[in-house]
């Protein structure tokens, strides 16, 4: 499958709805429990995608089109949500996330990309030239990734629960 | 987290609206392409749950308490939705797979298992005797485990799309 803006749309405008749906009034055990040390609860996942609204994917495009590969990204923080969800409800997250995307994809929309847009590069702190193609194909995929994280972190919570069933249930031994 | 009938129907009832949110109106490219050869697509997904529901938890169930382990299951058909699936759409299936969760849900509940039904055992026909709880556990690990499925089928479409990105984002690897 190609990169095509209307088809990346059709992902990145549902995943608010989907992970409201997927975590609103559910159980602290469901929400706030992780995979071990080191791992994020869907708690911390929401934090994760809300920084990435504010500080990764349309603040890169922006730099792509303004800049190109002159000024390299800021790097990502991927331990900045600790600090920015601490004391904040995950209903307050799901309402913020929300806010966020649906503001970046209005800025997304009016940039009007054509192919020749898609095809400009910016400069990547780790990865090297990128092209804006392949920035809105991970932010995407990034999406997908992390409903993935959700739902497996979830599923784990009742690893021992399933008893011999564990051996059928992939998911919870990933 | 311990078996809870409640915090199981938590998933349960939810599974069929956030399958109806993150599959409705896709494209194609989304929802009928799958991982390679011999691995389902989301649409093939959608008819192995409903096969579930139709076949496997509440039928099992209902073994169990009427006959305890002297009776095994019946083996489930992996492959079942193949044949039954053909020249239906996706959103038929989703409504399908809606109204067979609803309804099993209703049995569910009307059971009125105490903790003491829970500790009822079954006969698997492959794993041997197994819990009403451990069943109940599975089918909401089941459900997760097929949205991570689903999940991870979709991002696998742009993995070549995200150019270099393909480092980081480790759903598309999987």
């Amino acid at each position: 499958m190609k990169f095509d803006l209307n088809k990346s749309l059709e992902i990145l405008e549902r995943t608010p709805k989907v992970l409201s749906l997927l975590l609103t009034n559910l159980s602290d055990d469901w929400t706030l429990q992780n995979e071990g040390k080191d791992t994020w609860s869907p708690f911390d996942v929401l934090g994760h995608l809300i920084h990435g609204e504010q500080t990764d994917w349309i603040p890169r495009m922006k730099i792509i089109i303004e800049h190109g590969t002159s000024k390299p990204f800021e790097p990502f923080d991927r331990f900045a949500q600790y600090e920015a969800s601490k004391g904040k409800s995950l209903n307050s997250l799901l309402s913020e996330f929300t806010r966020l995307r649906t503001n970046n994809l209005r800025i997304l929309k009016s940039a009007f990309l054509d192919e020749n847009a898609l095809e400009k590069k910016g400069m990547h702190p780790a990865l090297g030239e990128v092209k804006l193609r392949e920035l809105l194909s991970a932010w995407t995929v990034h999406d997908l990734g992390h409903i993935v994280q959700i739902s497996r972190v979830m599923a784990k919570q009742y690893k021992t629960e399933v008893g011999p069933w564990a051996n059928y249930l992939n998911v919870v031994n990933s």
